[in-house]
């Protein structure tokens, strides 16, 4: 409650007020798991909340970043203010992927009302779906109305990631037949959205089929997922996304969907801080701790088992 | 204590006794993050701690389950039995390049001095470089005598799961100067041996030039990294990495940099065990718990931080 009663930080006031340097530097902060990042998001987050938060996933080379592109273009002009945050948990391997990825957006670098950054991070104790949902809020918090969380390469770390938005869309090509596969596997229930993009370089349409009737083998209560085909590039389909994506935002407003959504997210959220708290605090409490220093004696030499000692820990 | 005066169970004896689908379970107890797979890991780890584990990494398409293949064989004639494992985080859209990479040691199927296993797993509390720990161990006590801990795709949980590893071999091929960038970064510190693989088929011995300049720019006091050109395919080279692997294995066991890694990796593994335990206790003391709801309601109202609430939670 002291936290109420002082002035926001000068980085606060500069984030709210829609500055972007303050933006990239609270990103970074949070990306860097510093103390201070969670000391901004607290003083912000009660200005955090309105923004539509949309998750793109799918394959490397679906067009996910073209897409993005091209939505956040017809956004522009319907006067809304949007951010592009791009994950990628990959390795320096990959380096050259993001770099291309990025170009395809280039022709908002200069639009003021486009925030676009990408974001990978090392360690952060929360992990990277804590950190950018962080970064989201913050997003949200500097006064962009539709953010787009991309994912860059593929894991269970994108979907972690893409697990935070209010509406998720998968991008797929035509002819990724293990994509199907893997929807029917039901490995792929999350999205609300599925795109065949490039609609001109493949058999859209009968993947489109495919795809509807792996859909339906779906249990009624399921809700409803929209798959619509679109070639970012060429502009086709687009008009229809961005429409299938306000119509479901207010379907999940409407039926508490989306409160329900957050309300996971947040929890969740709670929960891996109060883990990290949890985590630097048994570590500083082992530090230079001589009976911690002989259990791991007896771990290693093969006397004690690494769960016997964790017990162990426990009693300490 | 009490486990101690146990009878093992008939798992672990079979485990012990080298059954192959004995072991294939307990890594699927691992994986799944069974409480059964940690109470098997407790019965077998006196009998762990003697194999080599040498962990290969690098981008996709450098040839590293060849590179495996064909040390496999070079050490099954030398009378050694050899475990395999390869971990996969990546999304089902990759599905296809892990097939591929199994079909590279099909000729090792038959074998069975060979164990091979893939190992993927989705939301392990202790993560998957936990996992693969925990299932290395497991072939290690089942009596394999080389272990290679391959990882398939790119990423920073691939880096988390070769640290592993008793000796990490990094793969790269002719031409990926990004990798070569990524290594003056420093961020691929962690390899004790680089191989240039596909020798035939581009610039390798510039590449291992190229490499070597880098590495010399390390400290006087950093560990030497061995650097080798290797056709994989052809067989060219692979007597020298199994001699170099085997000299840098004498090398870190008589200046007790393997008792190091070991008991670090082997603190990791406690922590992260107590770190999962602390959290499914946390979980069960908060289901149902009307405070902590009041607590999420307001955050999902934007009153308090998620911060704030978790360090609510801690006076809890």
């Amino acid at each position: 409650m002291i936290r109420a009663l002082m002035a926001p930080s000068e980085l606060a006031q500069r984030l709210l007020a829609g500055d972007r340097r303050a933006l990239a530097r609270g990103i970074s902060l949070v990306s860097d798991d510093e103390p201070a990042g969670l000391r901004l998001l607290a003083e912000v987050y009660p200005h955090t909340g309105s923004a539509a938060v949309v998750g793109v996933t799918g394959p490397p080379g679906a067009g996910k970043s073209t897409l993005i592109g091209a939505l956040t273009a017809r956004r522009r002009a319907a006067g809304r203010r949007v951010g592009v945050l791009s994950i990628d948990p990959t390795s320096p391997f990959t380096g050259g992927a993001v770099l291309g990825d990025r170009i395809r957006l280039s022709e908002h670098f200069l639009d003021r009302g486009v925030f676009i950054r990408s974001m990978a991070t090392r360690g952060a104790l929360g992990g990277l779906a804590d950190a950018a949902l962080q970064a989201t809020l913050l997003i949200d918090a500097a006064g962009h109305q539709d953010i787009y969380l991309e994912t860059v390469g593929v894991g269970q770390a994108e979907v972690d990631v893409v697990a935070h938005a209010d509406t998720v869309v998968l991008v797929l090509v035509p002819g990724s037949g293990d994509s199907v596969q893997a929807l029917k596997a039901g490995v792929m229930e999350i999205p609300d959205v599925v795109v065949v993009n490039k609609a001109a370089q493949g058999p859209a349409a009968a993947m489109v089929r495919e795809i509807r009737g792996v859909l339906a083998l779906a249990p009624a209560s399921a809700p409803e997922v929209v798959v619509l085909e679109t070639d970012a590039l060429a502009g086709t389909g687009i008009a229809e996304l961005e429409d299938a994506l306000e119509a479901q935002r207010r379907r999940i407003e409407a039926d508490g969907t989306l409160l329900e959504r957050r309300r996971r997210n947040l929890r969740n959220e709670v929960l891996a801080i109060a883990g990290a708290r949890w985590r630097r605090a048994l570590e500083a409490r082992l530090e230079g701790d001589a009976r911690f220093d002989s259990l791991l004696d007896e771990v290693v030499a093969r006397r004690l088992d690494p769960a016997a000692a964790a017990r162990a820990l426990e009693s300490g």
